[in-house]
């Protein structure tokens, strides 16, 4: 476990989207977040106190999250600079950076002399197996998407949130950098070994019998060139009993792949269930999330209504709206699947 | 590349599917193999000359394949001794288990002591990119499959060699270690981390403006609940024009799951060509491959006639009766697909 509480960095970064690690803590988890490290020329915020390496330390920050993405995901030398000052001030420091902080030979040697730790939290768990996909005890459900960074792991977080508001067993299974540090542990699909996909989310989220539920964390699209296998493994793992649809009504072309149009949402929902069946014969959808972010109120509550009639599912925008209509789907097929299984 | 002549390892085994790399390379490459070595209670031959190391060096083998897969991936120590032998003897060492050579420290000092070389042939390519899915130019065929391990780089290598024998320029484009020591070069798709996979294969076979056909050997299969995100990663990055459906007839379980069905060869041709569709929305089915090596000549016809005519597509045995009538079908799909492009 990563020591918390967090000082969240946002360095130079000018691109709102190549901070989203530090925002989604943030967001998450504000009670382990002391405040943020940012640059003169950093024009962002999270609205957290902006402190300096030396004042985050005094504030009781353990670590040092550099909660960015560089383009390629690599560390130019002012952010190991940083991370250096970090260590002295006797700091941790965490990253999901491609390039691993331990490979970095000033910051490896740095941490062991003063005894601190650096967590590559894209590194995949040792020792994972490849999938079976024989049926596990457990309630499961998993968020798909008609894009990468579509709001999954929002959606997510807030299906757990509201499953545990109303009394039920949730918890949050990551599969990405930022919904494993807001989660303190998880899988880095991205970076597992391909032959290992399925089952190192069958790893993530075992059988269980204390009738819970496990809210896995989607990654890519069926529909997305380079993260289909991505996707499908993750889905032939997640063995769910029920997904939910991710969707940024705003997104014109697939992320990076201009020129590329969105998978319609009949036909995204279709396939996904059609291959998940293949682990999962009685998945079932729940629910459609919409980013509506870019929308005004009216706009967003005329296209969750759209949606809903045109899929027949619950539409919402979990940050916007909340969840309870998806939640209240999901429940009602909890029951009427017990109900299946008791018949038989 | 790895130098050659090579002398082909069966070890200890007893397990006749354990030395396919082996065999491969004896049937495949027959022209760059001196031998076999084996111990005595190794009751498996290739049919080449049995050869100790010492017998194998002085015939100029130049590289001893360690082309078996042990349980795990994992090496022996009797393997090690092997390998330390064949190194003293002069001879480089190559592998394709999971388990690196070179992180085997008496076979790294050694070869490192002598100046030879250690190939693990399961090492993924650096600086591997994302998949982006764009049109490119060339023919490209993919081999995919029902289940693992059920003829697809016999099929895939077979149709390189029809192609070639019609004065077809043709590649064939390996993504297993076996096709990999056989061709000298390619891709382990297997072993490449989840985010790279068709991007790997976009690499693999990358545009070509030749009028020539890259044949790309196809991995697992989109209803193998362990390896489907593979499979549906390389049928991605491959950009088919055309697949080939292999199939072992009598396969009666998934490869390493007891107990689940294998799929209908019509079902897996559907899924097949309706999730290449978003990388090759006009690829064609060709044909069919079936591995009847375990039926008499007159079964075997029968089933191919069979299933040819259920699917509508030539169905043959490319090792007991060639590939002409796939061949044939290609070419055609060839002919028609440029008037396709013409007439637009």
């Amino acid at each position: 476990m990563i020591p918390t509480p967090y000082l969240l960095y946002l360095g130079h970064s000018s691109d709102a989207i190549g901070i989203k690690t530090s925002r989604g803590l943030a967001i998450f988890r504000p009670e382990i977040c002391v405040g943020e490290f940012r640059h003169d020329d950093c024009p962002l915020t999270l609205g957290l106190p902006r402190l300096t390496i030396a004042e985050g330390a005094a504030a009781g920050a353990r670590t040092l999250v550099l909660g960015i993405a560089n383009s390629g995901g690599t560390m130019g030398a002012d952010l190991v600079e940083d991370a250096l000052a970090a260590l002295d001030a006797g700091m941790n420091v965490a990253a999901g950076l491609h390039q691993r902080l331990r490979d970095e030979p000033r910051l490896a040697a740095r941490a062991a002399e003063l005894g601190l730790q650096l967590f590559d939290v894209r590194d995949p768990p040792a020792d994972l197996k490849v999938g079976n996909g024989y049926a596990r005890a457990g309630h499961r459900l998993l968020t798909v998407g008609t894009d990468c960074s579509v709001g999954k792991m929002y959606a997510t977080l807030a299906l757990t949130r509201g499953l545990q508001a109303r009394g039920v067993t949730a918890d949050f299974r990551a599969t990405g950098q930022t919904g494993i540090l807001i989660a303190g542990g998880g899988v880095p699909v991205d970076a597992v070994v391909a032959d290992f996909i399925s089952g190192a989310i069958e790893a993530l989220a075992p059988a269980r019998n204390d009738d819970g539920w496990d809210l896995i964390e989607g990654q890519g699209s069926l529909f997305h060139p380079s993260f289909a296998g991505v996707s499908t493994g993750l889905l032939h793992g997640a063995q769910p009993e029920a997904i939910v649809l991710c969707h940024d009504p705003a997104r014109t072309a697939m992320r990076g792949i201009p020129g590329r149009a969105l998978p319609d949402l009949a036909e995204c929902l279709d396939l996904n269930l059609h291959m998940a069946r293949l682990t999962s014969p009685h998945v079932r959808a729940v629910g459609v999330c919409l980013n509506t972010s870019t929308f005004d109120a009216a706009e967003a509550r005329a296209l969750c209504a759209r949606t809903e009639d045109r899929l027949g599912l619950p539409c919402t925008d979990p940050i916007a709206f909340g969840v309870d209509p998806i939640l209240d789907e999901l429940l009602c097929l909890e029951s009427s699947a017990r109900s299946t299984i008791a018949s038989h």
